[in-house]
């Protein structure tokens, strides 16, 4: 283990005063009582306020809106997935048996909690300051422009903006069922848009309302740039 | 506005460097573009991370559920409307006319991002550990408590815990009726629970299908306390 921390510290390009903290961050709750979750807890702050700052400076005088959009791109889970990957966390994780021959190793959320618990670790063991260079050092390659904004809209979003530029009615969405059991529920959305008089649908459907809405805002939104309405 | 300015840093505890960012702190969209929105979003990670650190030491060995329900307590608009007022920031805000006449100057939540931004622009003139510092004075005569997290327990959450301290089936929760206009919709939903071969409704109103389960679930866990099922 002592090998692994130290190499790891290398690929972070940092060097931690308490090193428990890096194994702390590495430990699932699978593996010891002494888990990461609360560094996780903290890390996934760090990393918030970190990329906000980021996207701030970066994108000087776009709205909140754009701003809070790149940060969910950058954040979500996929992409710390890539760079738990990058930075060998896999071998440097420490589960339970059973979650290991389950392929938790490989398991993108539990690699994600895993780096998001690095940075709370490194925000405890060297401030602020430190954990925002170690977020500065993970996201460099990342360009942030407007049209990562424009990437991470949502289709509901996108919908709308497509109505409003062509001068068109907001679409209507319907909750048209809700089926299987308490927190496993499926929920079908219509959405309907109107224009010169015709009336289009598209459906979706979610594990949440809001799913459901994105998902036939997103079908919608296929059926008109493909189709005149 | 250049003594209402002084005054507040003040009571801030804090001397901007650069007190531009402090009066676009307190500029809402209403009055001009160059408004507080942008200061907000900053602010409010900033806020979460320090919220999140004070939690974690006060806490120590509590889960992560505990700390995250007691952040949110202590990060929601009604608290932060409260140290708003305390500070004295409806004098300062800058308004547009309709906004004022409108009553906005009292409007919860124009405070409360009022209040973000300012730290967010604390943040941005003296670095993370001046924005820190403000936050903890701001929550100086704050007790953080486990107490505090039972007491963020969300009402959905302390049914649920309710019924299995007595081995009861878990409630149901069905939407009953969506009604008014997109962006603008009223959910009810009718909570069910079935315990010894009876049954019990509670029904409850909101913004979103998640109030409204919050509402029934409150109702729900009146009924259940104050009668046998």
């Amino acid at each position: 283990m002592n090998e692994l921390l130290a190499d790891l510290q290398q690929r972070l390009h940092y060097r931690f005063q308490d090193a428990r903290l890096l194994a702390r961050a590495l430990t699932h709750r699978s593996f010891s009582a002494s888990h990461n979750e609360r560094l996780e807890f903290l890390g996934d702050a760090v990393l918030n306020l970190a990329v906000a700052h980021r996207a701030f400076e970066a994108l000087q005088g776009y709205p909140e809106g754009d701003l809070s959009r790149v940060r969910a791109q950058l954040v979500r889970e996929e992409s710390l997935h890539g760079l738990a990957l990058r930075l060998g966390l896999p071998e440097a994780l420490q589960l339970g048996e059973g979650e290991r021959r389950a392929g938790g190793r490989e398991r993108a959320s539990i690699l994600a909690d895993a780096l998001e618990a690095i940075i709370g670790a490194v925000y405890l063991d060297g401030g602020y300051p430190a954990a925002q260079a170690l977020v500065g050092r993970l996201l460099e390659g990342v360009a942030i422009t407007p049209s990562l904004a424009a990437a991470a809209k949502d289709a509901k979003t996108a919908l709308q903006e497509w109505l409003q530029a062509r001068r068109m009615a907001l679409p209507r969405y319907e909750v048209v069922a809700i089926t299987g059991a308490e927190h496993q529920q499926t929920f079908d959305v219509r959405c309907t848009v109107e224009a010169l008089g015709r009336r289009s649908h598209a459906q979706g459907q979610g594990t949440s309302r809001r799913a459901a809405e994105q998902t036939a805002a997103a079908t919608m939104l296929t059926q008109l740039t493909e189709s005149v309405l």
